[in-house]
């Protein structure tokens, strides 16, 4: 075999082992539960819904110029990290404690099974994504935090009244969607609105 | 209100809608088990996974100038048809009678819920995936077909195994793999070669 051939079967492998790995990511469960009750998401399905959602909102930051493949490429990878750091309900404060520590080493270790430019690539997505400046990332982000809205909304809200949730809470955490996507947030008020008058959520 | 804003109330309430009921793929099950074995994955899962390959995957079809955010919304769209058609097992030849139909007839349904233009660039993108024409649907459809391969390689061709499915049958569905990306072919001749002789699948 020639060495130029060594050298890309090693790339491959390297794919194939990370395209193994990440298949982890559909055994780690969110606190969302799926529209029919039946059971908790996993962080796979979510990210693939946010994705769709993705195309179909993006309308909606008002942007022609937003860059919709890296939007979606953020979104598909930006829960890899919990396959080590697990999934951190967002509004448990005492889980929060050390959890950009834990997914930062999660991120060490698990794009750095990619060859070095896709592991490079994939950790600037994710620290783009987490670090929400760049307008993808601002949407990306608002999509993400969207999309459980939508979920409780539909559910009873379910995991809001298990947790005794405050519209003060969902509000503070959907914040950036108010800039980043207007008409999206008149949506999201209009649900917080009802969801308090339906006793699914606390004042 | 303005006739204006319950126009665009209205836009948003068919893509809210649509957003709730593809929820329903994630209760789609598959024949393809998770890397652990520990079940069944789904197809709202399945979809996540092959866009990130997607993403990983491009360079080997040797289009510099592929258009990977239709691919991704090709992969993240394809399988939609299945909430109302179910999955059915590409080797079962009985079960792919009247698929075409079924899945058609799922299209117009489900794609409907969007507002006209959005309902007409998903539709488009799944006839183009169907028909694999284009590189962008040859490279999606390629790695929708190649994912099943590594999971059964993977999990000791449990599904092959209990469906005595042949190398012949394996091959005969991944040969677009060939033309499309060849090194992946290669490497999936190899996978084939191995999972033989491991007697994971018959010969």
């Amino acid at each position: 075999m020639e060495l130029q051939d060594i050298k890309k079967t090693d790339r491959l492998e390297k794919q194939i082992q990370f395209i193994i790995e990440i298949d982890k990511l559909k055994a780690i469960r969110r606190q969302t539960l799926l529209m029919n009750r039946s059971r908790q998401e996993n962080d796979a399905e979510h990210s693939w819904h946010i994705a769709v959602m993705a195309v179909l909102l993006s309308e909606y930051t008002g942007k022609q110029q937003l860059n919709l493949l890296r939007v979606i490429q953020m979104l598909l990878i930006h829960d890899l990290v919990e396959i080590d750091a697990g999934d951190t309900f967002c509004y448990d404060e005492t889980a929060a404690l050390g959890k950009a520590e834990r997914e930062r080493i999660a991120a060490d270790r698990i794009f750095n099974i990619l060859p070095v430019d896709q592991a490079t690539l994939f950790r600037e997505l994710w620290d783009e994504f987490e670090s929400r400046q760049t307008p993808e990332a601002c949407f990306a982000s608002a999509i993400d935090r969207l999309q459980p809205v939508l979920h409780n909304y539909n559910t009873e809200g379910e995991t809001w009244k298990k947790n005794g949730i405050t519209r003060t809470q969902v509000v503070s955490r959907n914040l950036p969607l108010k800039d980043t996507a207007p008409e999206l947030w008149n949506y999201f008020t209009h649900i917080m609105d009802n969801a308090v008058n339906k006793g699914l959520l606390k004042d």
